[in-house]
């Protein structure tokens, strides 16, 4: 008998679980990943299912022939930002498998195939590229893009998939095997607190806001903290944290998102006056010209404070993602199927994450459920939902995938 | 024939040379640091001087009988910070070996034991406590303190030290061996550009600020970066950058030095709002009440600023030299040996940067020369002084070995 939801749940626990912050630390194609992916296999193989691996180094277990065409995806990603928490993704792919067990107790039969599908490093945290595995299929990102891509360590992706046993030779975009798709729903726990101010256990995706990353280097001279005059010094320290500043008050005003969350330093030393401070930006807004008209605002905080500083700053745009509008008749259908069983309103709501299901909703229509987030707290080893509300995704799931491919 | 002042500098030049940056990265205890103590040996060796390594992994290398007492010690140290020039440290030692050389090529007899010395772990660039070496041996580190001392890895300071091969179970006070310094002298590379605006090549110090080195942890809440409202956040990274700025104005109007130049943030992802932004203040003034002034005022900066946006903030005070003035008597004595020989003005200036003269300065009578440094530039790549200014410098090294020790 396959594992439930519980069991399920369980067994990924400890996988790639940092003891000292209680986060998680699996970044794609690591040993950490591995132990995903193999954790995936064995529920495939306990639901009888085919597991096959793409050109891109996703994962998908088939119910039902996949060369029959206009199949039903569910599914989400089983990687993690630096410390993430235990839901942002494994969430999707857990109550996926979940949902199928239910349908089966319900006696429900799909007319069609259907898949649960885990994609590859879909949260960048190791080549700083997000939904890597999704747009390598969608043809997003190309091979070559995706051979410049590098780690820490200067390993690039498709280095990385060769290490780990992947044939990278094949990357590229997969049309063939999106074609094969008639229809994706990525269920995905709340990264906000929405849903907590309804009854609302579940809720529906109108958009996804448009966001991209942003890496501001800034740079000085590096020299000695003790015997550098404060007025003979070129630190870019100064001149980044002004435009952090002035990041955190633009964002504010434009109800927009602004974040500098991730920095390197060099030298990185305790007496030296830091000759570079690296800094990405992360933005996001509900519209384009908001989220252009924000970063315009950055930058020019940025020339500003670093002309002050006798510093250089120079910007680099290292992905950007266009606003994302699920199908609208597919998003009115999941609230229709879900309130003809479920007692609760559904809502339906943007989010400002992005998601594999942005990615692909390019290509094939696509849906998202969201599980309500009791704090809204994310990509934190606190990320939380309440077993009650996982249950009534793996529920709502169990709908949406016997309405579309049992009919 | 021992190698010339220019060999032993192209000797020297090579070893833990970053080939990116082209500074060094000669940490104590590693790879690049045992290089740099083969290097020692093999000039001692060349000399006839014995080398011995003292309970605190500080390297000597004696001309005379050590059991004699009354010594004239002089050197530095050979470790660095990250990306650090080629000057900083190793122009003491080296100079000092050459000064050696000359003495012997002018005929003068030594009638007290000479030593060099290379104090290990002269810039805590690796345990995060400078001077580790000389304060092991002056007994203002404890071997406790030691033990807790931990670099990036967690490898504590005893536990590098035996991995290279140092006993390090007897690491403590070594009063006996101080007992037998007569007189200390470290010449060093200036690190500021008041020799430059004269036309010395040579300087003598007064004194060294008072400086100190305090962690600030800015703890905040692990976030989503897209979907968590600016207003919803605890962020500790604004909180940080407004402690940047503020210790920026208040040094400047001190004229004083405040540096933020080492920082570790968690998770460090693009996409999340970090947890915790660790960042060290360098802090230096001219007096002990204008340091404390500067870093309290920097302290309620931080926390005003941290209270406003709803995250910790803890310091910890990891290291604090109080001012050292330098003996007047034997400074006064390098002044007259070196007007008595050399055509130039002999300025008498102090330092912000500490130095291990400043530690053994509690214990034995102590002084520090100055090379001459054209722009100033330290603690970088950029680091330089001209050859005909070190060769004064050694020069002048040799003329107060020999005003001192061969009397």
């Amino acid at each position: 008998m396959p594992s439930s939801f519980q069991e399920m749940w369980a067994e990924l626990l400890p996988l790639g679980r940092d003891p000292g912050s209680g986060g998680y630390r699996r970044f794609a194609w690591t040993p950490a990943d591995a132990e995903c992916r193999a954790w995936f296999r064995a529920q495939a193989a306990a639901r009888g299912l085919a597991c096959e691996v793409d050109r891109n180094g996703n994962q998908w277990a088939w119910l039902g022939d996949p060369a029959a065409g206009d199949a039903v995806v569910t599914g989400s990603h089983l990687d993690s930002v630096p410390d993430g928490g235990a839901f942002d993704g494994p969430l999707g792919v857990v109550s996926a498998f979940a949902a199928l067990d239910e349908l089966r107790s319900r006696g429900a039969r799909p007319s069609r195939p259907v898949a649960v599908v885990n994609f590859g490093d879909e949260e960048g945290a190791r080549f700083g590229l997000a939904c890597a595995g999704s747009r390598l299929a969608a043809g997003v990102l190309t091979p070559e893009r995706a051979a410049a891509l590098r780690d820490a360590d200067g390993v690039s992706l498709p280095q990385a998939m060769e290490r780990a046993g992947h044939d990278a030779e094949a990357i590229g975009p997969d049309d063939e095997r999106l074609a094969r798709v008639g229809v994706f729903v990525e269920l995905h726990v709340e990264q906000g607190r929405h849903l907590e101010d309804t009854a609302s256990p579940v809720g529906v995706a109108s958009s996804i806001w448009p966001h991209g990353r942003w890496r501001f280097d800034f740079r000085g001279e590096a020299n000695h903290a003790g015997t550098t005059r404060m007025g003979d010094r070129h630190d870019p320290m100064p001149a980044f944290a002004a435009t952090v500043l002035a990041a955190r008050e633009r964002a504010a005003a434009a109800g927009a998102r602004a974040t500098f969350g991730k920095l390197g330093v060099l030298p990185n030393g305790v007496n030296a006056v830091p000759g570079l401070v690296r800094a990405w930006l992360d933005a996001r807004a509900a519209d384009e010209d908001t989220l252009g008209a924000l970063v315009g605002a950055i930058e020019r905080a940025a020339r500003e404070h670093s002309a002050a500083e006798g510093v250089q700053v120079a910007l680099t745009r290292e992905s950007f993602t266009p606003v994302v509008d699920f199908a609208p008749a597919l998003r009115d259908e999941l609230v229709r199927l879900l309130a003809a069983r479920r007692a609760y309103e559904v809502p339906v709501l943007p989010t400002g994450a992005g998601h594999d299901a942005g990615i692909l909703a390019a290509k094939v229509p696509t849906a998202m459920l969201f599980v309500r987030n009791p704090t809204g707290v994310s990509h934190s080893p606190a990320e939380h939902a309440r077993e009650d509300d996982c249950v009534a995704g793996v529920e709502a799931l169990a709908d949406v995938l016997e309405g579309l491919a049992c009919r």
